[in-house]
Parts: C-alpha cells; structure tokens; sequence
C-alpha cells in the first residue's frame, strides 16, 4: 500500500499543485489516442480558441507547450528576444529571482530592479528608468503578476500605464503562473505582450502543460529575436497552426480532454465568480492571519494576494517545523518558506478549484499546528474572523438554487 | 456538465453513502473480469477471511451478498428464522422502525419494545421479558448496534450479559451498519450469531455488498429456518464455498477490488485506531455541538455514537432548511431529520474515511449556516471546542513519523 | 502488483460481465455523494424515462434495484404471484434450470416443460398446454429470451400468439439477461408482464442494478400476489415514485452515473444500430465456427443467439481444457460449458460493447487454441469466414464519416 | 458525449502514444499532491534507480524531464556540444531528419550522412569519417536506434565497435524513443553516452516525460558545453539530486505515479520478456505483410524493426486512404507515412503493453482494409501466418501457470 498513508483527504493548501476537481480527473482517466486523427485537433481548435478566454485576451495567440512554468518563462523570452538584448526585470521574491537568473543564463543583459521581499515591484524605479531611455534600449519588461513566494500581486495596470506614458515600445512579458484564472488578469486591456501560466496551478490540472499567450506584437518580435529555440519556438507551432494539425510533437491526450474539462466547468462558474471567489478565500485567509495575532509577509494592503498567503512567523518558531507538522499530523500540505523567507514564513495556497469549508477546514488546522509549536494562538479564533467575513459574502451555488 | 456543480470538494457528512478513499476509487476503476477465472476466487478466499477482522470473529462465517443493508437484514431473518417465530425487536429510530417493518411483513411474530427517540434499547423490558420466557418462545432478539438516525449507540455486552444470566438461547441478530468498522464491535466476545453491515458505510465503499456474519449456532438454525428465501439463501453461498469458485451468481468485479483495497486501508492504519479515530471526531463533534448552546438528539452519554451526531435545533427553526441551506450555498452534505424527529435534527455524519479537518471545515460549515437561519451562534465556536480536544488528542500519523 | 498479471488488454468474451466502455468508467470513477439531495432524484428520473427505451415499452414501469439477475428473477415472481400458483417454465439450459429451481424454492407449482440442450423452448407443448387450460389454472408463463448456457433464443412473438390464440390471461415473465439492449426485445408489442435484465450484460456495467420492467397487468398482480417480499417488494419503490426521491433504500451512485453514461453510449449509436452490430458479431462467430468444422451447440437457426455461441467439441477433447488455455496461454477470458455441456462446449459471448475487430482477435484466439489442444483447425479459416461476412457488412461509423 | 464515439475499444496500433495499461491508468488516477512532501522525493529515488534498469545502464545518470521525445532530443544535444560543433548524423526517415533539423537550427555544425528511407544508418561512411577525422573535429555522432517512419533499427553494437576501432573519442547520442523498454537496448555495452525515449512509447504511458541517460562521459562535457539551456539544464537536476529534492521545478505527480507502475509492470514481466514479446510482435506483423503480399519498407531483415512496420503499398493505392478507413470504419488506429513515403506506406506500431490476440484483431481488420481499398488481399491469410507462427512461440502467462 501506500507509503505514507493517512486516513481522510489530503488537505491540499500549497501554492501548487493544486487540487484537481473530480470531473477533470474523470475526463484524463484514459487510455491514449492517435493525436493525428480529426479527433485530436477537433479538440485542440476548440481549446485554442477557449484557452484565450482565462487571458482575456481576443487579439492574443496561445501555445500550450508539453512543459512546466519554467519552460513557458523560456519559450515567452527566446521567441521574442535576442542574447544581449536589455530587460529589466523586477526582483521581489524566489520565483521573480529564479525567473531572473533564466534571463541572464539565456544572456540576456538583466537590469534588476530589487525589492525587500514582501514588497511589490519598484515602479518608481520602472519609471525613472523608462523615462531614461529615450533610445529605447530596454527591449522589454519582465515581471511576476504574482510572486508566489511571498504572495505579493503587482500592478500591472501601472506598468501599462507608464510604458504608455513614456510611449516606450519595450515588450511586456507577464509570468502569470499563480494568477491568470484566479486573480483578475486582462491581457489585452493591460497591453501584455506575453503572458503564461502553467496548467497545474488555477487551471487545477496536472502539471505538463505551459499555456503562453502572445500579442501581435510578440509574434511580430519573433521575426527578430535571435535566441536559439526549438523545442519551444512558436513558429513550430504556427506551421501545423496552419495545416490544422496543430501539434509539432506529441501532445498529452490526458491533458488535452483534462483541459477541455477544466475551462467547462471554469465557463460554467463563470470566470469572473472564480475570481470573486478566490478574493473571498484571500480576503478570509488574511482575516484569519490578523486574528491569530501574526503578520502577513506582504508588507501593503495594495500587494495583497488572493492566491496565496505568506505568514511570517515569530522569531522564535522555525516556520519550516509547521510545514513539517502539517503533514505529519494533519494530513495538511502548506507552503514552505523559500530562500530568504525560509524558516521564516509558512504559505496557505487558496487557489484553484477550491471552496471556502475547505479552506476553513485548513485554518482550523494551522491553528492546531501553531499551537502544537508554541505559538499562543487562540484556537477557533481565525475561523470565527473568516467564517464572519464568509457568511455574509458566500453566494448561493448558481446551479442548485 | 454537471446539473449541480459547485466549485471544490463536496463536504459529505451524511451518515451513508460516505466518503471513499483515493486508493479505493481507483482500485475500482476498471473494466470487468470473467468472475468464473482463477483470480476472482483467489481474491475472494482472501475478502472472506478478512472481513471477519472487521467484525472481531475468528468463528464466524460471513457472506459478502450484492444488495444494501435492507437486503442484509432480510438475509439475518429469513436464514435463522420462521414464519410466527416471536422476535424481541427495539424500536428507537427511523432504522430500527425499518427493520421492525420488515420482520413484520416477513410474518414473524414481533414484539417491539419502543423507546423515545434519542434514547437506546430498554434493556430493562429485555431483562423482565427474557425472565418471563421459561419456555423459551423468543427465537431471536434484533437489535441496531447504532441507529443511525439518532446517533444512539446501544449497549450489546449488557444485551449478551442478559441473555447468558437468564439462559435464554434466543439468536441476537444486530444491525451493525453505522458501526461495525468504526465502533468498537466483538461478534465473539457478544455472542452475536448473525451480525451485518454495507458497504457504503464505515468500509467506505460504493453501496452494493451487504456483509453478513454468521455464528455457528446461526447456521444451525438455517436447517430448521422455515422463511421463503432464493436469492438471500446462506446455503447457495456455502455450496460454493466448498467448491472453491464462491460465487453462486455474479459479484461486482469492481467492488471485490475496492473491498480489498478498502480492507488493505483499514489494516494499514490498524483496525483499533480507526475505532479511535471514530471516537475523535465524535466527540469532537459533541463538543462542538454543546459550545454552540445545541442539543444532542441523544439523551444520555452512555449512548453516544461516534459515527453520526443528530443535533436538535430549536424549534423555530426547521432542521430541513439547515440541510437545504448546506448544500446550496456551502456544497456541505448533511443528514436529514426522519420522520419524527424530520425538522427537529440535522444529522453529522462522522464516519469511513475522514479525518480531523475534514470535520472541522464541516464543523465551521454548521456554524455559518445556523446563522444564516437564524440560531444566534458565535461563529467558531463549535471550531474552538473539537480543535482544544483535537490538538490534545490527535496522534501522529504512524507512516509520517 | 496483479496476481494474475498479463501484458496487453484481457480479451474478455465471456457472455457477462462484459466489456465496459471507457467513458462509462470514467462516469463511475467518483465519490459517494448524498442520494438525498436533489440530484440523485433528478438523475434518477431521467434513468426511469430511458431505460424503458431499451425494453421497447411506453407503459412499463421500471424498477432499477440493487441486486443481480438472480434478485431480479425473484423481484420478478414475488410480486407477480403466489405460493401454489401453477407456472409454466421451460428448461433449456442451466440459467432456465437455476430459474425453475428458483421458482420451485418460492414455492409455485412449476410446470417444466423440458427441451434437449441446444433446442428452444418447445412451444408446441405450450399451445398444448394453453389449449388445455380451459379455467386458467396457468398463472403464469417464465421463460429465457436468450438462455446463456446454450446460445439459444427463444420466438417471444410466437409465445404472446399463442396465449392470444388461447386468450390465455397467463402472465408472462421474461428473463431477457442476456438479449435486452443485444436482441431485438419489445416488451410492448410481445405483451411480455415482466421483463428483465442486469447491468453487467448488454448494458455494459458493473454487475449491481436488475432491472426488472412491469407491465400495468403485472402491477395490478402485485395486489393479489401473496408472495413475501420485503426487500424486492416494487411497492415499496412505487411509494418513493411518488413522493419523487425514487429510493426505499440506499441505490449505488456510481452505478446510476455509469447507466447514464451507458445508455447516452446506446442511444448515440442508436439502440437499432446496437442490435445491428450483435446480429453482425453473432453471424460472424457462427460463421467462423462452421469454418473450423466444429458445430453449434444451437441445433437450428431459428434460435441461433447473436449475444452468446457456445461451441460444441470433438468428444476427445475437454471443452473446459480450452477456457484454461485460453487464459493461461491468451489472455483470452471464454465461457465454460455449464452442467450437462459442461466439458462439450465452450462459449464466446460476443454482446454488450464490442465491435468487430476485438472479435476477430478472439476468433484468430480460439483457433489457435484449438489447436493447441489438438484439433485440426486449419489456422485463419474461422477468421477468413467472419472478415468475408464482415467486410461486406460494417457500416461506417456515423460519427467519422 | 464523445464527437467521434464508436462502440468497442479503439484499436490503437500507432508508433505512439501507445496503449496504457489498465493498472497505469489506475496508479495516475488521482490529484495532484505537494512535490516538496517526504513522499515524492522518495518515491522519485526509486524511479531514478529503476529507470536506469530500462537503459540496461549501472553507470549513467537518469533526468526525467517534463517535455517530449523532441525536448529530450534538445536536451542531449544542449547539454553536451557547443554551437558549431561538428556532429555526424544520420537521415534514414522522418524522425531522424527532425533531429537534424533541430541540430541544424541549434547551430551545430551537421554533417549529414543520408541513406534512401528504408534502408539503416550507412556505417561504412561513418567508418570513413572516422577513419578521416584523425585530429577529432567530430565531436559526437547522432543516431536514431530505430527510425519510427520506416521502421528500420541501426545496428549500435558496430557503431561502438567503429568508434572503438578508430580510438575516436565522439560522443554516441542515441534516440532510443521507439527502441528503449521494447527493443535489446544496451547502453552500457554499447557505451552510449546519452540515451533517451519518451514516456509515452514503450513505457506505455501518456506523453509528458522525457527519459535521458546521460555517461560519465557526458557529464563531463556538460562542463565545457557552450550551448545556452536552462530549462533543459542536467546540472539543475543535478543539483536538486544532491539535496535529495531531485525536483528543479514541479513535476507531474500523476506521471511519476504512472512510472512506478509502469516500471513495476515491466520488471514483473522482465525485461527480456518484454524484448521478446516485442520480437514475437514484430515476426508475426511481417509474417502478415508477407503472406499479404505487400513489401516492407524496410529493404533488408538485418534492419527489420520490433516496434513498427511499415508497409509498403501498391502505386494504386493511397496508404493513406487506409489509415483513414481504419479510423472511420474499424475504430483502428495506424500510423500514416510521413513526409517522403506519405501515401506509399502505412505503419503498424506494434509497441508498449499490447499482446498477441490484439495485434491480430488489427490484422484482421487491416485485411478488410485493404481489400476496402481495392488491394486483392486473401482475408484470413495474414491472420493465419502470423498464427502458425504464434501457436507456436507464445509462451504460458507466468503468473496463471
């Protein structure tokens, strides 16, 4: 049997993998397919044309690449850049930085902009910096929507805002792998020349697949950009965009009718009542920190994000032993504190196909495990502040009224 | 998609059909088998030697029937006893009212003795009738182990204790269905002779074998059994024990294999922890159940149970809408008041495969919606009282440590 | 791992339980949910209007209960007749025999009316019979659609003729396991009273759902049948009709998703196009064992079965060596001979969901087989037989074309 | 329901994605779980042995990245060249002209060594090469085990013993994805130094998984491998393998779960038997196409592939007009002919977790196919000499003895 069994459900509170719905499940439990059959692209058009919807974008053209978060990050910046090319890109937590370190292995010429981590991105900084370069020398602007490390959302309406100010034509790349369909992202709107997320997060798939989303803009870049591709070069899949086969290598078949299901029942929802959702299960989460008497890892109100909640823990607590203890007693899956938060804070993920008891369901938990390692908390007290924010803001269930 | 959907898990605290672990779900994921091949007997030689442990019997014989607990309890009746025969059946619930019903329209003479519902089985009338019966014409006493529909817990040691003081070789035929696998059941040691339970319940399975265990002296009696009965008949079972091939019709493929799984689950974990894990979330519920000023439908500690908690409400409020209101706003599954107690009780079903925040997201659940109907809760409450008991009580998980 | 494990898929051609289909899996590949909230009902009640559909009656009434063929024979009797009621049966082969056997154990005054195996019903004995019946001694008639063990059908039109012919007011019971969904089955048009089936043969399921259909008149006997039934009793299902929650007790929720997706399945093809495809499979079978110089255990064509061949052997060979061989060698799941052909006849089920191809790879199976065991098949002559018929007669599938 | 439902089971005999078994389907049906948990690390130490058993390797590095065939193609090349590196690489078919195609546009300087499609690598101009390359200008030499358009396998048992004849010190990257877990494959003996296939191939899984082996040797020239990479970075894995993490980013949980089965299926049936099944395969399929009278494309027996045959067709005949009637008449799937044999052959893949009675029924259905399309075929005559040549061969299932 299993190794590491534990009676009940599994209490899955990380950033992601995110819990899967039993429909998706359903819909990827079977054999594979010959993807070159008109069953397979049948499906992939309608999934290219859907997929679009969770970017908002109607001008965008998606790419769902056999590949993690890690791989969209690379396919959105070779296709579009050249090696030496500058970007600046904003440094405020551990998936900012590990993007970061990507740019420049890939050569690219990073100007950093840092932030205390449980800050948000220096616009301030961005500013000054667009409002120098009148030539033009900074290609693009990468940043993090929301830094899953420390659950800090950007602005990204802002970053729009001054590139337009400054009427500067770099490119906008948007890692929106911990928010696009959970948080409000508006990739046409915004002006987001590439925007990506990975399936495994509020897509609430398996991982496997990395959806990126390019503006006309980005296509156009693609003419110019010298980085070395091809296992992630968009053109691969343009060409078979156009036969109509639409795949240059072997996709996933479980993940395609995975997919399928899981934009149904997001469309079902409703993608503006997912995202309502997952402010309340923010909102709810972050009543709770306050009630426990802690502190939330990001610093302003403005940065606070609805997917994921980094609290910091006192001095004397090791947050990495709540993590521990979660599992060990609880059967509860948190997030680690990462790099220079490690030990530092634990992290409640609140995204994907999540409901508020389950989410009060894993505060009661935290709450037994802050007191299990010390912390005087008072037991009940964080449920009772979320559960009075969520009594009065849960809406009935559309569909069994 | 789906007519009812809602985001999330489904909270099911119903006291049947009950949660199925992972491992079960896709132990039964699979096409059919020819049952007449050597693996199926294989398999079942090792389900019927098994099963026993569940029901804490070294000499008892069980029977694994494909039908639900009716069934079962139609197979306890019609094996041991005849047309006329006088039985001694308790009436203390919607359950034992059933199964009063069917002995009735079975043609046996029954002697009912009522209890008000909330509490458990007159032992005292037991004692004075088994004392009057010199010439033994009580064939059998029927008895529920835990009505299901009140969360009352009756006492089958005292129930043996009795009919060992007066003698009396009357067959004790227990109702086990919300109990065995989740309270603390000894078939041996009670002298039970014909003891059964459903899948769907604390085996945490799909409905669809109904579990019989039989003593020696219950087999005795099928020889002098006058009962009309095919389909239900021990005798066809033991036909083809002896043959080694089980099955004198067809079983449900997926349903062995859950079984195994299921059994594989439950001796993981340790047969007395999931007893203990059982008397956690009972009287974490009790708990929780008093700080929110409620009542328990049971009228005495001595018979409360550990796998479903009935919960008066006060009486200007309908328990119907609390179920109602759970499931279409919270997507909570809660018991339903039957019949005389419909609109007095909501019932928490704490049993199968569930652990501690499983209960408390359903705890915090409760409270929400007894404020949205109007009972003046203090919201986490109930969630404060079951974590201080919890965070005490809960071991580690062995296979984590 | 799988005791028993063999690479490749289980060549499953027993005649039940068959073959289910993938996304019938996948809609049984779930949780328990409360059968009391309202989608069970509302699920249930689609379930009740379609599966009338594949009894061919518009005035029948279903019942859907958990239990097997077996319990749906005695659903079938019970509330049909009384103890001491003279019926009319027809042994042809075991599953009538287990049925007569059924019928002699509730005690009705069972008229056998015996027939070789590998012959039908003898229906000139009934007119005989009838003719006789001056005052309606004959309350009923019980007889197999489609014996399994022989591979015989039965002429249901000729039956309702011939009480007709008599004006006979005989109930008539058909045991339509293996036919319902395969053969061409009207309830309707042939007068039948009862009919029934189980989920695990034409339907494609699990084992676990009888469904047993009644006519108006069969529910009008059940006022006067003085059979004891509790657990089958259709009453009792009736009264959950009506107050429209459908349970007396607690159905399989998996099991009535899987009968959803299972009949959408049969309703997609088109249940005429199902029956097409067992009449294709049946004469290919047929045609392959001529080739083989081997013969049907079925003596003439008019009661050829297109669900179920059984195979007769040369007398120096053990028909059972042929299914052990077949599973230890093939991965080849074949049927047994049963009882009296035990030995003399292997049987290939070819019903429920099955297409050509997979009984192809059976057929190339079988020859290779026999000649393993010693008989002098000429290797692809069967197949050559059945691909001639087959290749002239497989439509397209309307779904690719 | 289901576009282009059809009744039965699909029969899927493309050179991939391949047939999962049913245990696979069911260890990776499940949700996602936390990577960072005790539980994944320890089971991925064990895959990361196992998965080495399968490259019959004790002394190479597995990474099990998540992409496909062509990312792990990338991944070999990247990790061990710099741009302009000279590389001999052989064009025998499609599959082997994308790698170059890929080599091409990483900037490795190709030098191509063609042969006509249908016949193996050309080893004596390799022996040339080396012969002429005194001062090593080649720095490795790319080949594809078995070429999956034409169903040719090379021969790499000499291409060692040329490189060894000649002291040349190139890097022998070999794609074993339609060869590694189904084919005698010896990384090891054959001193391979980067070995690679994808999950969906002969390990019978979905797609989502690159396997690479990498040699000591290999890992050394990561060190002075100028290519740009980061996603596909062995020295991230590395890394993360010395924290005892082994995850650079998250993985599909699902998939490791479907590896340790798969791996487990593989090892209970042993290695070598599933070599030797796959040659059985292989044999019978070419039997067939003989008996057909159809030519194969592969030219001579000494390149005769195990995994897949292609077939050629007469210049009548459009192959692809039989793929497509497979699919819209049978439910069978087979692979077209890609790029310079388009039209002129069809496939068989005759790879992963199949047995002996599917591939027959794909026969036999291919038979029909082709005297649909007008080709005089003798139907049976295939079937039946791959039957005499599989009565003969097949052994007894070791677990059903």
């Amino acid at each position: 049997m299993d190794n590491f069994y534990a009676p009940g459900k599994n209490h899955l509170f990380v950033p992601g993998p995110v819990n899967i719905p039993e429909p998706v499940i359903r819909a990827m439990n079977r054999n594979n397919e010959d993807y070159r059959s008109p069953a397979i692209p049948a499906m992939t058009k309608t999934l290219l044309e859907d997929v679009k919807k969770i970017f908002k974008t109607t001008t965008g053209t998606p790419f769902m690449i056999p590949t993690t978060g890690t791989g969209a990050w690379e396919s959105a910046l070779t296709n579009t850049l050249s090696p030496g090319d500058r970007i600046v890109s904003f440094l405020i937590g551990q998936f900012s930085l590990l993007w970061i370190d990507q740019q420049q292995r890939l050569k690219f010429n990073v100007d950093v902009v840092e932030s205390e981590w449980g800050q948000g991105a220096n616009l301030d900084v961005l500013a000054e910096k667009l409002a120098a370069d009148r030539t033009h020398t900074i290609k693009a602007i990468c940043i993090v929507h929301n830094e899953t490390a420390t659950g800090v959302t950007n602005n990204l309406a802002t970053v729009r805002k001054l590139l337009d100010h400054y009427g500067h034509p770099a490119l906008l790349l948007v890692d929106g792998v911990s928010s696009i369909c959970a948080l409000d992202f508006r990739m046409d709107e915004w002006g987001v020349d590439v925007a990506l997320t990975g399936s495994q997060k509020a897509l609430s798939l398996p991982t496997g697949i990395g959806i990126v989303c390019a503006s006309q803009k980005a296509l156009e870049a693609t003419k110019t950009a010298k980085s070395v591709r091809v296992f992630f070069d968009w053109n691969d899949y343009l060409k078979f965009y156009k036969l109509g086969t639409f795949w240059p290598y072997t996709p996933s078949i479980q993940l395609l009718y995975g997919l399928r299901a899981a934009l149904d029942l997001i469309f079902e929802e409703g993608l503006d009542n997912v995202i309502e959702r997952h402010s309340r299960l923010g909102k709810a989460t972050r009543l709770a920190v306050e009630a426990w008497g802690l502190k939330n890892c990001t610093q302003k109100e403005e940065w606070f994000s609805d997917t994921v909640t980094a609290v910091l823990v006192p001095p004397y607590i090791d947050s990495s032993e709540i993590v521990k203890r979660a599992w060990k007693r609880y059967n509860l899956s948190l997030g680690l504190g990462l790099n220079k938060v490690a030990g530092k804070v634990f992290r409640i993920g609140h995204l994907g196909n999540l409901n508020e008891l389950q989410l009060l369901g894993c505060l009661a938990g935290v709450e037994m495990i802050l007191k299990d390692v010390g912390y005087p908390v008072k037991l009940g007290s964080g449920v009772a502040a979320a559960s009075a924010y969520l009594q009065n803001n849960i809406p009935m269930i559309p569909s069994r009224i």
